[in-house]
């Protein structure tokens, strides 16, 4: 005990905080991790502060002081290239979501505006994504039927987006950012393999030229309803599907193979539309079972704010398919964009960004838009043509307002079929390319690298797969967030809990499973425990120290050596505790005391030692039993051992065991 | 670096396990973490493997060998006592559920013998609960009436009794026992004591004498209802309870003070029943507004395998309330039962518990009872009388088949508010008692024990306490299992992460916070992780990595001291990692290496390091920069900033910020 007043400290309780203050440093914490008005604090003078107020809230602000002649070229070009995409894309979209091919367009003028004046990515390109396109038309499609009843179909579309805005909105400005990481990548990556599975067997419906389809999205209904209709057929829209196709895919290997040509695959789609609309404009082939898009209205977005409903039975759904679309649309959107951030070395307020988002689709729900969001594909070829800034969101948003003011009429004849061979060549390799983004990797198998990293993250990746493929979108959903969450719980219910012995020559004690080298102390075991007590594991945490300290008495009994007379606990890891850890605590401690043996605790950290102090454990246990280190706990009981012989081994008897197995 | 090789051996990476062998421990640690099996498997010979499988199933086989004469006199003390509790508050429970009084008798006569031969604990008195009577009457009320069906009601409450036995069957055969851990001590506090208040509130409807009440058993409903029908309340009825609860509260206080009279308590409901009904018997009361329970049929249990309904718009139901009145039930009788064990200091296997808990409730529901489990209050009673084994359990059996058999009769002009008073006893307290069971505490302020030791427990508490009363039981439970299940999932998401100093005069590192002695080295900055990396809090972690080393650099710009040019992090108390965790660390090794700065790891544990190794983490960072302990870590860097100079401080320059508030 001497060599400890010599050289160590005491373990030290930190000095107690008053309620409010703790929990306001508590909620920063959880909320303001990132600090984000760090600045604006620091700034002394009110009118700068209402400045940087303002930059912060609209980050056009800041960089629109910096522009100059060259960067407004980069974004005119990559604008261009951006918008050749988003219009054919918005229109296949639209068809998905079953919604007036027009939508689409709409969607790519007026969002990107209201981006470019809030969001904080330079290289995001705003529009819609198949995902979220399927989903509001498998939800909606539920209730209500767009065949039947388009008019009220479209209202909801406009009142789901709306909701999904104001509910980014409102988690951005609450600082609720935190809660779209509860889906874990693992599950993302499952998830969207699996809707680009069901995307493209959706397809198959324009493909094969079908007019009756299934409205469930899982793979055994969509396979037999194909081909329990073989007999409905029509080649010639098969054939040209898979000549569009192979055109499409090709463009994209091509440019896959070299980056800088990258605006073939991006002008691809439009060249399709293009060549497809004349092939059937001169060939009069809508009669040979190609089916065409037919007239689109000209004009810019109408207003819809009088059109959304809030009436009761409908308000529900349309509340339930903007949460879930919502949620959907700002994990693809944001993990974009902090993806494009990490690449140029600029940071991302995420919390920021689904402000952002938000406002984006509540102006869009006003202005018949429908939910958008930033898609991986668009951006990665806004990124390519080598945009500067949001300003290239603008110029697509100019460019999709030039079409719909003269060249609708443009896509009279423009086939089905071409848009359905838009949509399955942008999903097949979007797993790829969106796994490849979750883990900041490119050209990796997937799933096998998750199989090799971590057995628990493929089986997520998996189940949300096959969730989406054979039930419904919103199964997977629901299962990889459950998977995630439970994988959460299952560590905190079940830490690991392992022995430490020495490591010659050092004062350091490790894992002897880590390290076989370390060597156990006769006399007293070490046991670390790796995660928060808490009421979740704190029987688990009881049951098995007591396992620990039964199978080290059998082990001694068996070798004759020095009976056990020590357990010191290592609570380095240890980072919180609660009430039911405590009682485990002073549990685990009585029932030690009456086998006679000795609990010693080493190096709990500032939270612990406030709660065991305040619970009087310190006291229970005697403060001159908890130290600052392992090693220092060791060499008081090894000095206890040598010099006090506290009891004698023969001492160490246990009430008689009756009707315990 | 010549200091390390000679003193400290390399981080380790334990060998790989084969996948299979892996997942195999895994599930060991989660689902037998107590090794339940560990005598029969060192058993070589078969015969005797066998005899130790059946003991394990059915104790009796443990203990009836060691039952000796001494042992059945107390029991059968222990076990009349129970009785004279079991039978006036079997009734009053039953009454509770709106099922026939009957019921109360059976259920306090099948269960306990099944359970005296599959249970493991020797002080459970088994019998009904309120809280679960009252859930029941709730939950099956809201669908079927038990006045207008009082058939199909008992015959839904048969069925659900049924499903609970069989969801805790199967959760101890699973050995899914851990599920109901989820309820957090906090929230069983909080729910119990809401849901004492919400009994007694009901019970002032029998103490008024009232016929009609309302079917919600929140605060508001129920004294809107109370006070809506002033009019009707009977004085005669109101004085009588009023003084039966006076008396019954008198024996409590007094065995309360004298534990040795704890008979005195124990007696009380029976010895009021008796005085009850011979006062009106004797007075005729039953005509001014004294309400009886009138005739209960003689005879022991019918058999009500056959009442069972499995047919469907009801089998839901009964499922539903099955599960929750079940895992309720549970979760008070196992701890009940592992209290009593911790007195005694023997052992229970919670999952061989809740096989016996399900059995009885299945056999229950084959012979007309409805559900049961250990109460606090009468194992309590068991415990003081002296019980020794399982035994009193079937005395209280045999006593009450007596009673079944001969004395029904008695109990024809028991009035009902006898009853009320015994439940509102009962439950006066119980919040306290059952707040004093899970604490290991005795009379102590528990909720105020919880806001000293913990807010967040406290907060828990609270909600599940106002959710009872203000909304509906379930209301509660769900709010109280979704905070707690939210606070370890904020746990996870928002681990602590702080700097660590050395302590002086010794090779030591710890939180500056927590010791404010302990100096920071200058050119570096060590951070300490204190929690798993998950998908849930990696983005937290990158982004606070990022604030410590800005808030870092600012200040040594003012201070004008030395550039920062090492990161050290200690990640000894990161139990686990996955591959959105990896990512991270990729990520911030890569912002890192842009603002010229190192990234340093001190201490992963095995289970990191096979992850890191895996992901080839190791080889980007340097297995060079990977140390043991963060004082190697420090005098590796030390050297570098000494001999090498990597980088003037010159060439720390960041990307310009552009976009970036």
């Amino acid at each position: 005990m001497c060599k400890r007043a010599l050289q160590y400290p005491q373990v030290e309780t930190p000095p107690p905080q008053p309620f409010l203050q703790s929990l306001k440093n508590t909620l920063n914490e959880i909320l303001f991790a990132d600090d984000p008005f760090r600045k604006i604090r620091n700034e002394s003078k009110m009118s700068k502060k209402i400045e940087l107020g303002l930059r912060h809230v609209f980050p056009i602000l800041e960089w629109a002081r910096g522009y100059n002649l060259d960067y407004l070229k980069s974004d005119v070009i990559s604008g261009i290239t951006i918008a050749s995409l988003a219009i054919p894309q918005g229109i296949s979209y639209a068809q998905l979501a079953n919604l007036p091919p027009i939508l689409g367009l709409y969607s790519s003028f007026v969002p990107p505006m209201v981006y470019a004046i809030m969001g904080s990515s330079r290289d995001l390109a705003v529009g819609t994504v198949a995902v979220a396109s399927l989903l509001t038309a498998a939800m909606l499609g539920k209730e209500v039927s767009a065949v039947e009843n388009p008019k009220l179909y479209l209202h909801l579309a406009f009142t789901a987006t709306f909701f999904a805005g104001l509910m980014q909105t409102c988690l951005g400005l609450l600082r609720l950012g935190f809660l779209v990481e509860i889906l874990s990548h693992a599950a993302i990556i499952g998830f969207m393999a699996g809707a680009a599975t069901v995307v493209c067997l959706q397809q198959l419906k324009g493909l094969l030229g079908l007019s009756h389809f299934t409205h469930s999205t899982d793979v055994v209904s969509v396979l037999r309803s194909i081909f329990s209709q073989s007999h409905m057929w029509r080649w010639e829209s098969g054939l040209l599907g898979c000549c569009f196709l192979f055109f499409l895919l090709t463009t994209k290997y091509i440019s896959k193979k070299r980056p800088k040509l990258f605006w073939i695959s991006a002008m691809a789609p439009l060249v399709s539309v293009i060549f497809g609309s004349l092939f059937v404009y001169f060939l009069h082939t809508q009669f040979h079972g190609i089916q065409i898009i037919g007239e689109l209205k000209k004009g810019i977005n109408p207003p819809s704010i009088t059109h959304l409903v809030f009436t009761s039975p409908y308000v529900t759904l349309a509340l339930k398919t903007g949460i879930i679309t919502g949620i959907l649309a700002l994990a693809e959107g944001i993990a974009v964009g902090r993806s494009f951030a990490m690449y140029k070395n600029y940071n991302i307020d995420g919390n920021k960004e689904m402000i952002a988002f938000g406002m984006m689709n509540i102006f869009g729900s006003f202005s018949s838009c429908y939910l958008t969001t930033g898609p991986f594909s668009r951006s990665a070829v806004n990124y390519n043509a080598g945009c500067k800034t949001a300003v290239s969101n603008v110029v697509m948003a100019v460019a999709v307002a030039v079409t719909l003011l003269f060249l609708t009429p443009l896509f009279f004849y423009t086939p089905l079929v071409v848009l359905s061979s838009i949509i399955i060549a942008a999903m097949l390799g979007s797993a790829v390319r969106s796994t490849a983004l979750m883990l900041g990797l490119v050209d990796y198998e997937a799933a096998m690298h998750l199989w090799r990293l971590d057995k628990f993250d493929f089986f997520v990746c998996l189940s949300a797969f096959l969730g989406v493929v054979f039930g419904t979108i919103e199964i997977g959903l629901i299962l990889s967030v459950g998977i995630s969450v439970l994988r959460l719980l299952l560590f905190v219910g079940r830490p690991k809990i392992y022995v430490m012995g020495n490591i010659q020559n050092t004062e350091i004690y490790r894992n002897i499973e880590q390290y076989p080298q370390a060597t156990t102390i006769s006399g007293l075991i070490i046991l670390h425990i790796d995660g928060p007590i808490y009421f979740a594991n704190s029987s688990y945490l009881r049951d098995r120290i007591g396992r620990w300290i039964d199978e080290e008495e059998e082990k001694l009994r068996k070798s004759e050596e020095n009976s056990l007379q020590y357990i010191i606990l290592d609570l380095s890891a240890v980072g919180n505790i609660d009430t039911s850890g405590i009682s485990m605590l002073e549990e685990v401690n009585k029932i030690l005391g009456r086998r006679d043996l000795k609990l010693v605790i080493a190096n709990p950290g500032a939270e612990l030692m406030k709660k065991l102090s305040k619970s009087k454990f310190t006291e229970t246990i005697g403060k001159d039993w908890i130290h600052l280190t392992v090693a220092e706990a060791v060499s008081a009981c090894d000095h206890m051992l040598h010099t006090a012989k506290p009891d004698s081994p023969e001492k160490i008897s246990r009430v008689p065991e009756f009707n315990n197995v």
